[in-house]
Order: structure tokens, then C-alpha cells, then sequence
């Protein structure tokens, strides 16, 4: 049926506007309040009505996980474009580098959401953003050990390491606290993940 | 007034029972269902009235709280014993191996109650069992240092680094996912963390 689904999707697009509005205002009241906040003050700072808040969500716990998985598929995204252009331990750097950059700014909201389950237990279990970043993350590693940056080596204890040094309350803690600039806490956490990694695990 | 004290005292070791009996379920709790519990909950759980549990906590935050304070008081208490007895490369791998014992048993509990505030952050505003842990912390690494086991480098990223990578949903982790013992957590994250600092900071 072309016309239904012609007639269909500009109404489609609204919703997926509306929601990417009602994510971002989610970031901001994350950042300022952390969980703190209710359907009703997601629908005032996101200036959509109360009733369409609740079209979207059944409750606040759906806003922290669709935020959660909005921003992971961002960023799995970002790094994947990062590695159709550069390899070895030029791709490591990269992909290190952006991830502070960006963690800079979703840091601070992502800090109060942070699942209490593991980063492999979420992997083995097929959690999609999980396993998206895992997925993004381990040819990255594996190519170090490929080019021979670092040993032959434990995939996935690599990439749990990557993942635990580039926390994202790590990152704003080095930024608010030591007042270090994403570039400088890029290099260092990179850096610090690579050292870490010339042991053979 | 010393009658007056000797009356009150084993009235006070008996709240002090019953404090620890609460905090004790609490961890129970914690473990098997995160934070998803009110205060009859722990009452029920704990064998405690429901009157006296009030007494103890306003709020299941204070329970939470609470808990995470005795935790790290224990903790800290724990690692001070080891400084007595051990110096050098020696007291870091004592102290990363007994961190990474215990963790098995509290890591669970603590996964559900983490700051979303920095480490750092924490410090800096003088959050007690945060300060004493990087008290606790600080001359171990500090030591690595002066006996020349690692170069010259700042010493609130290097504790920020031990903390990082030993957090217990890591060691919780490592342990469920990959199946590895304690003392293999604690050795592998010990050379971690040791190789890691090898760079100088």
C-alpha cells in the first residue's frame, strides 16, 4: 500500500523529531539533575505536552534506557566511520580521541545510568548497545595485536579494560577535577590502555 | 558521669548489634535484588521490627549510604593492617590481591549503590570514606614510586587508575563472565595497573 505509506510518514518523522527532542532534554536534565526527574518535568523542559511524554514512555526508566541506547548507537556509529579511514595503532588513537571529545559532553548524563551488571555479562547476554560497542571496539584491539603494536593477547579482557579506563565518570572526573582538556585525557587514557596492554594476558 | 555511661552501654552495643544484623541484610538485599527494596523489606529480611529499623534509617538512601560506609571503613581498616607488615611491590600486590578476595564477596551489593560522582571529585569535596580510601591508597602507590618500581608521576591518577581498575563491577565481572578466580583477578589487574604506571604520568 504506497499511499498508506506515503500518507503515513511525515507523521512519522514528527514522532522521531519529537522523541530525538524528548532524548535531548532527558541529556540535559540527566546532566543537571540525574535520575531525579519525573515524566511531567521531562514534558516542561522539553516544552512537548505531558500527554505525548506519555505516548513515548511508559515511565522515567524507559527515558533513561532509549537515552542510553540513542547515545550508544551514536557513538558506535562515530567509531565506525573512524575505521574505514585509518588502521593499527593510528585507528586506536582515533578512536581513543573521539571517544573523549564526545564523552565530554554525554559524560556527566551517562554517569547516572550506568548499568550495575558487567560489561561482559551485558555482552554475553546480546544487550544490544553493549554488544554494539563490543562489536565496534575488538577489531580495533585485535588489529593492535594483528600489526603487532601488543601481544597476542585475551580479546575480550582488552576490551573490558578499554571500556573501564574510558568510563565516562573517569573522563569528567579528569576534566573537572585535574581540569584536563579531552585532548589530554584522550592521549593518557590511550596511552595508559596501551602500556597496560604490552603485558601478554 | 562515668554510672551514667557504664547504664548506657550495653545498651548501645545492642543498637550497634542491631545496626550491623540491618546492614548485614541490607547487603543480602543489595546482592540479590540492587536497590529495589523499601525499609519493612528489610525489616522482613533482617528479622529486625519494623519500628526499630525506622529508628536506625529515615529513608532506604540512608540504608544504602550506610551500608557503603561500614563497607569501606572494613575495607580501608583491611588494607592498613597489610601497610604494617609490607613494603613496596610487595604491599601493592597484598593489597590489590586481598581488595580482589573481598570483592567477590561485596562487589555485587556495592555495584548497585556506586557514586555517579567522580572518584576525584569525591575526594576533593572531602567525602569521609572516599578520603580514606585514597588515603589508604596514596602511600601504596606512592611507595611503588620511591622504590623506584615505577617513574616519577602524579599520584591522584595513578590512585584514580587502581580504582578504576579494580571497581568492583569488573572484578564482579571477570570473575561471573570469564570464570576467574580471586587470585587470578587480583594478580592479572595487579600487573595491569603495574605496567600501566610504568609510563611515566
Amino acid at each position: 500500500m504506497p499511499e498508506g505509506k506515503t500518507a503515513r510518514r511525515p507523521m512519522r518523522k514528527d514522532t522521531a523529531q519529537t522523541r530525538d527532542r524528548l532524548l535531548d532534554a532527558a541529556g540535559r536534565l540527566l546532566t543537571e539533575r540525574g535520575t531525579a526527574f519525573t515524566l511531567p518535568d521531562l514534558a516542561r523542559a522539553s516544552g512537548v505536552a505531558t500527554a505525548t511524554v506519555y505516548r513515548h514512555f511508559g515511565d522515567v526508566h524507559d527515558v533513561h534506557r532509549e537515552f542510553y541506547y540513542r547515545l550508544m548507537g551514536e557513538l558506535v556509529e562515530d567509531l565506525e566511520k573512524i575505521s574505514v579511514r585509518a588502521h593499527g595503532r593510528q585507528r586506536f588513537e582515533a578512536v581513543c580521541a573521539l571517544w573523549s571529545d564526545l564523552a565530554t559532553s554525554w559524560g556527566r548524563a551517562a554517569t547516572h545510568i550506568r548499568s550495575a551488571e558487567g560489561f561482559l555479562e551485558r555482552v554475553r547476554r546480546g544487550d544490544p548497545p553493549t554488544s554494539a560497542l563490543y562489536g565496534a571496539l575488538a577489531p580495533v584491539l585485535g588489529e593492535l595485536v594483528t600489526e603487532h603494536e601488543i601481544p597476542e593477547q585475551n580479546v575480550e579482557y582488552a576490551v573490558l579494560l578499554w571500556v573501564t579506563v574510558f568510563d565516562e565518570r573517569v573522563i569528567v572526573d579528569l576534566s573537572t577535577t585535574l581540569g584536563w582538556s579531552p585532548r589530554r585525557i584522550g592521549r593518557t587514557l590511550a596511552q595508559t590502555v596501551l602500556t597496560a596492554l604490552t603485558q601478554p594476558g
